[in-house]
């Protein structure tokens, strides 16, 4: 009865392609290697407000209702609102949906968000169950370093394997008619946990979970990293990449020139960002942001996109828990 | 494009079914009026843990499992585990499914989340997704209570307005194959916010949002009250409840003796729970434990189900802003 089941755990889907999609980011992010890819820079992180939650809600709003301009729609043009963030209570995404007005639907799933996002919404079209569906997602420096770590002013000293939250948000809108790149497949992830505790080290306890998405992936849909012209992690940065090649090499799997990570590409090493970026906003902007242009350009036909996420607390890390990481993992295609 | 839509807001299922369900509450809960529908009851709030959280996610994972039991299924046959709760960054969920090993979609809809886990699960496997879904949520009166307000050791005085969470976890499995009643409808709520600033009325900032659902889902399937056997709003409690009812009247639907709610029904006046109970287990140990016992016994055979939840988080609320609320209503129906 699961028609659109490909082996074990990947959904073939026809007919979801992205319509519209906004990437506005901060200015950090927008002199960074990727700044040219981003639809808008704002150049406050603050944006006028002077709690960084607020910040980080303004550009997840603002994000969404970009998309749906680059889409030519409205609010009432779009069926449900899929949207999360890192922040307790997701309140950034709730509370952008109180001022958006369309049924939502809240999701978790740390900085892998977007791909949970993008592929929910992408299930909800090809199953006629929404027209049109709205995904967005954000996160901030200023935000979500208090929440998980310090208030940056007590400039707490960074370790090489720090990542740097991003500061921004995207969006896009999944539909089935019009015109964009198809989503064609979605592996969603098992939350892995390798028992890494230091939680100054992000990229390697989300290696494992990325690792296992891509075999899985690989295993149901009979395709290597041939088949793709670029494989994106995210946001794994560079410690948690090069744990990523590690094992997905000793699973018999090279990626050579393929292996992209939105955490390691977002700034450049004089930016100073540790092991590179993190955060909800890090992989949804690659995505939005790099691929789709890139894809537009004809450089990429074919990209499966597998965002990371970790998915501890901070009472969780408080408790001497391990941190589990998950990835969830979508397929996009080229007109 | 969009071939099960109904209405504007509403999505018309026909194959999804729930046939397995467990209920797994504490000692409190166990002695209220609806004690004798839950599939068991634990007499240790803590269960043998030293934290709270650990307990409320022991109740999530056992809940989990033991509604795979009663589907006769094992973990690795189901496709998907949608599950979420109240605490930050829904870590009961996301650590029980690390332990169940199914890949996890985490949501997050506060006390909604029952419907939001059931309805997504219904359009997964509707749409040919998923062979079967497990959803589960959970929460925990000790580990609400100092997340989102004091440590209960502080014994901070309560108001009559006040509801109290409902400690326990509760469980289903939906799939196209198989024995129980059907999830037929589904209708996803839009964020409404009146204003509510009130951190001990959560009833009343819910009411809203419970009211516009149901106006917006009778107005989809052309249903009045009298379609239904019974329509279970919570948990708006005994104080939201009355806006909710009042607030339906003005718009000139008349629920008499039709509604319900699980906030107003989970504990006795004796027990003193203020207005009622709240909590993401709440609805669902009403819906899965209540709804589906009486609807076996032939009492109902079609039930609208409106879980609500407030979306505020301890951060908003010290910085001053409203409590939005949103309502997800679900039909079920007997075979």
């Amino acid at each position: 009865m699961a028609a659109k089941r490909l082996g074990q755990f990947t959904v073939q889907l026809s007919s979801p392609r992205i319509v519209g999609a906004f990437t506005l980011m901060g200015p950090r992010e927008g002199a960074g290697p990727l700044g040219r890819y981003f639809d808008a820079i704002v150049d406050d992180y603050m944006w006028g407000e002077i709690q960084p939650e607020k910040a980080e809600r303004k550009y997840l709003e603002h994000a969404a209702r970009r998309a749906l301009e680059r889409a030519g729609l409205r609010e009432t043009d779009v069926d449900y609102f899929i949207a999360g963030d890192l922040l307790n209570q997701i309140v950034s995404s709730t509370y952008s949906a109180r001022s958006l007005g369309v049924p939502h639907l809240g999701i978790f799933a740390a900085c892998a968000t977007s791909a949970l996002g993008l592929g929910l919404a992408a299930m909800l079209v090809d199953g006629g169950f929404a027209r049109r569906v709205l995904v967005a997602t954000a996160s901030h420096y200023q935000a979500v370093e208090r929440q998980y770590r310090y208030p940056i002013e007590l400039n707490i000293q960074r370790k090489p394997t720090n990542q740097w939250t991003a500061t921004g948000g995207a969006a896009a809108v999944v539909a089935a008619e019009g015109e964009g790149p198809r989503i064609t497949q979605v592996t969603f992830g098992r939350v892995v946990d390798w028992g890494v505790k230091d939680a100054n080290d992000m990229g390697s306890a989300m290696a494992p979970a990325a690792a296992d998405t891509l075999l899985r992936h690989f295993s149901d849909t009979g395709t290597t990293p041939g088949d793709y012209d670029l494989i994106l992690t995210g946001d794994l940065a560079k410690v948690g990449s090069k744990l990523f090649r590690v094992l997905a090499g000793r699973a018999g799997v090279t990626l050579g020139g393929k292996h992209m990570d939105g955490g390691a590409s977002i700034y450049s090493p004089k930016q100073q960002p540790g092991a590179g970026a993190s955060g909800a906003v890090c992989s949804a902007a690659a995505i939005l942001g790099y691929v789709l242009k890139e894809m537009a350009r004809g450089r990429y036909r074919k990209v499966l996109a597998l965002p990371t996420g970790c998915l501890h607390s901070p009472t969780t890390w408080q408790q001497g828990e391990s941190c589990p990481g998950v990835s969830h993992a979508i397929v996009l295609e080229g007109a």
